[in-house]
């Protein structure tokens, strides 16, 4: 049983979503559809791209990962259809949107999704999502092989967003990538530790206050105490126990971040 | 494999849509349930009049709508029953929740569900959702004929709420409808050309501004500029690429708009 | 055919709840997984303790519920399951949030989740939702005996957090326990009447106002008018008719009411 994830910037009050689920279900009756977000803010890509990396590993074999954040739909943007080793797929536009998990794709192969056979007509100029993502998903769902939704291309893999740390590690820059709605500061701070204990060598930078050492979970801060840890998706992060540092802190997407090792 | 596709003025809070799968799925376990939308104003029925419409023609055969935006839930408004020829059904309170489908349908035949022993006991005064619309989508799921559900009757067809236009027309006006996540105000004008092309020979009086000729898509607009496009319902749509009409504008629903042909 | 109901302050932008599926479907892909709530506040407990309570008798036989409002992730707090004599079972952290419930189950038995066996590796100390309670009920779903997924324990039985009254009642204290999306105040006060026509002898004081005698539904008001019915849960509410009582009172949850029988 295939399982087809959703992750757009459609909201829940159109019916925009639900509309893709019934294209998705007229083709391929027993497709079972999740929904992992529909609330990236309106054609922003960055939201949508962390999603996808933090969840992608956690869906079952042959997934197939639909993600539509498409600001340039109805322009000559492309949409490609990456298949990993590990049998799961992602369908986007070629707008970024796949910046944080194709560095973790072992050989992905990547196709550019052109043939308007499988596609709805009348094709709108401002709802593929409808017209071609659901009904592409459906098909693929249904056993349809890639080769037969488009052509094979070759993308340059992009770098790995993050900053990889070891306990050797003395000091490196890096983000706030993103918010979530516990208000986390999560950075792009990635440690590859073999001891997680070697965490409390290290203190975080950030907005000029020194935070640390780090602590194993939130649980470990005092109440209202700003904390910094590994996170669930193995970054650190920045927290308050109980509360929102990302309110206490007032920091934005992209603000800087030093991680600093005290050197014992 | 039959799908109930639910539109609701219940919200995601308070566990109310969660509350009737309950009970669709005590009755019916192999129902495959979808949520078109559950953010209708609370208590207007105009935005879920436009959202089913919107949404419809896109689900498979024999689903199941059941809408439950209901301000006269307690009083002796009336359940609708409307089945297709489509073999789709929809379910409904009798307050003009079916204005936009209804003028679409060939020959639907209606019921007044009045079967009070396919409901739930006791029978709450307030939530109907779940005490009658529930228990009756799943007993019609599974295979109970409308006619034991409720009375054959007959309605009054609603006449269409849209303004067809065709490359003979010089002058039509309409109103805005609908505004969408995005901040797209879509209008009731609903053009029928042969060709799509014809389009270009269009422009649209908003608000005291003349936005045209038509395009074809957001992605034709500069960045900012606004533009009058065939949205992806088929209707006529006021938008700004990568931004929103609706704050740029101030517009609301029922804003006189005037279509108007150049005379090329 | 099973079902897992979930219950969380998860709120539907991180992705949180989707990975969660993603984690019980990778276990147990028959699995019918139902939203009930994300949007409980983050961290309070009480949302999620009403919620759960309301739906619950609604789900059919069998059903899993998974409640993951959990302030004390990471720190000793335990993870429980109970398992009624219905069949039905609820995975939640041991934190009050199966007050309202557990009065209402006979015989419940109870676990202690400690067998990490079943949980994810590596365990995240900030995301057991995902981590330890998903894959738990997708091994439970597949028929894993609670005894290998933890141990049996006792806990002492809340008392019931509702005020019982019947036609014999001259007068009661309780508080307004909820506010749901549509500004209906929820009370704890919990008739239990044969005839419910005798809500007619009761009056609510509520905020210095004597809202009363009791009716039937919103309908039997007029627009704009404070009724006290009684709501779909079986409480005593307050509501005004296609308006909202919490904006009109400012009340809030905690606030104290009053019901008086007439005396007649």
């Amino acid at each position: 049983m295939s399982t087809i994830a959703l992750i757009t910037d459609f909201g829940t009050v159109d019916g925009f979503v639900g509309t893709m689920k019934g294209v998705i279900l007229s083709i391929a009756p027993q497709a079972r559809i999740i929904d992992i977000s529909h609330e990236s803010a309106p054609q922003h890509t960055h939201h949508a791209a962390f999603v996808l990396w933090s969840s992608y590993k956690y869906f079952p074999e042959n997934t197939i990962f639909v993600v539509v954040v498409d600001p340039g739909v109805g322009s000559d943007r492309r949409i490609i259809l990456v298949e990993g080793d590990d049998g799961k797929k992602i369908l986007a536009p070629e707008n970024g949107i796949l910046r944080f998990i194709l560095p973790e794709l072992k050989n992905p192969k990547m196709f550019h999704i052109n043939n308007s056979k499988y596609w709805l007509t009348p094709l709108s100029s401002t709802f593929h999502g409808r017209d071609i993502f659901a009904p592409v998903a459906g098909h693929l769902l249904n056993g349809t092989h890639c080769e037969d939704l488009g052509v094979p291309i070759e993308l340059p893999m992009p770098e790995t967003p993050f900053k990889y740390i070891d306990a050797s590690t003395k000091e490196k820059y890096g983000i706030i990538l993103h918010a979530d709605r516990f208000g986390n500061l999560i950075t792009d701070i990635r440690p590859q530790f073999e001891h997680l204990d070697d965490i409390r060598h290290f203190s975080l930078e950030v907005s000029n206050r020194i935070i640390g050492p780090l602590k194993k979970t939130y649980a470990d801060g005092e109440y209202g105490e700003l904390v910094a840890i590994v996170g669930s998706s193995g970054l650190i992060e920045v927290a308050v126990r109980n509360s929102s540092a990302h309110q206490m802190l007032g920091l934005r997407i992209g603000d800087p971040v030093i991680i600093r090792s005290d050197g014992a």
